[in-house]
């Protein structure tokens, strides 16, 4: 079998608007290529926005549940995974990715950051202002910075084409 | 979105080859009806055998590994979760299943059927012979037992119904 | 450093009049042996008897705790470790032991004796009947009985010399 | 039972010479005011070295380590609490410290940081560069800079008597 690849998106549960119409367009993207779509699960901010986006367009979308219950998942989840682990869930967020991309967010978004760049995962920043922490990263290719859906999914495809 | 029901097949990774034949055809079943199997992920008896048997009717596979790479999942695998929480992983088998189906195993089954019946997940244990312990577990209608994999769809079916 | 031996004493939350002295005994003597009690850490049943126990003697006493916060820990427990992994935690209960006693429990405590058994920790049932199951590990050393809490301490040392 | 004061110390598995001499005297700070000292566990970096100042000064010193066994724990730890869960057992860091201290470290470290903030556990930033991303946590006491081991005690005394 190969399996199809999986976009992990993080971002704020609480997200402005501009965020979140990004975090749809993103999903859609996402499905388009045909891709599965992978995040935090619950029915706010960026998650709910970008697995309706996938979800719109008959995308697979998983989403790695903190609590006990898929009952506070978003209705786009297709499969939702009950961790009950919390917030230890963001590191099976970033494992289970085959790229990570981060859309603004707070401190839980950006533990995802960090946890992706120490677990070697591909990490795009989607609108976020360059940051001299990261700069080792983006020199070895690792981090990415994009400042729209599509430049996500293009940095996306770059990460793959370099694997290949 | 109506959520397809997901079904966690819980047994041994060395499996005899009785169970490895009644996982496969577990698998076959389970994809028949629609439903997402859900399992270890593990390239190895029981995992194994009940995911190719979904997979090969084209049903849609979870494989919730306990390391930090994909690498060690089943091929017939579609969406490895990958966690890096070893055994602890066990919990997020059961709390993300509808049902748990446990075949024949060791001690990582077992501790699953526990983990499952304090989650209050309703539990079929197949090819088991019965036991005291889970008695009061069988007469609140949460655990009963099959002795063919048919027999297991079967109690799945009872347990939907039950819920309905 | 020569680091304390570290005893896991699991066990119902939920337990009757005897459990509980038995398990406030076996935390008398723990400490008179010089060694850490480890549980699960909540106000109750076995937890927080032989928590109390221990601590009765001066003992140090370490709870790993499913929640969020300390709030919830016996006041005999000096040092709460919060996981926040809810259930998943039993998994660090039984690798953080030496040797795991389980005194009579629900499923929370028989998922933890075959995480144990998985982990290759040494078990000790204290009060419980024999069980083919455990056969195995009885055999090959790693699982005994005891039928009191001195006979608990006296599995434990045996165990210990049996490593030397 | 008054608790002990558990001062998570969080920093680099690779540290400079600076940073491995200021996590030593940060150790032997906590164990001279009677706190408890916790941190990643692991025989390396400002982990060994704050360890080590603890336990120099008879400071209780608890490691929470990633893997499954504390074959890898530093000799000053003197508590280790294996949880198997990986990277995941950062989380259990931070909610196990009534306060965090980070000292300069990687992508781990700084997934601590943010991990702390997003549970509401005070941090402190032992020798790190004032960063705009921290500043609202300044504002409302939940974050401040310390330039020395000193320092850092002195804001762990600071949020200890803001609570009271």
């Amino acid at each position: 079998m190969n399996r199809p690849l999986i976009i992990g998106i993080m971002g704020g549960g609480d997200a402005n608007e501009n965020d979140v119409q990004d975090a749809y367009t993103l999903g859609t993207l996402i499905a388009k290529q045909g891709w599965v779509l992978l995040n935090g699960g619950r029915n706010t901010g960026v998650m709910a926005a970008s697995a309706k986006g996938a979800s719109d367009l008959d995308g697979l979308t998983i989403g790695i549940l903190p609590g006990n219950t898929p009952r506070h998942a978003s209705e786009h989840i297709r499969i939702p995974i009950v961790t009950g682990i919390g917030n230890a869930r963001n590191c099976i967020n970033v494992l289970s990715s085959d790229v990570v991309v981060a859309c603004p967010g707070g401190m839980g978004t950006l533990s995802e950051i960090a946890l992706a760049l120490k677990c070697r995962k591909p990490v795009i920043l989607l609108n976020y202002e360059k940051e001299k922490r990261f700069e080792p990263f983006q020199q070895e290719g690792l981090l990415s910075y994009a400042d729209s859906p599509q430049e996500a999914i293009d940095g996306i495809l770059a990460f793959i084409s370099g694997k290949t």
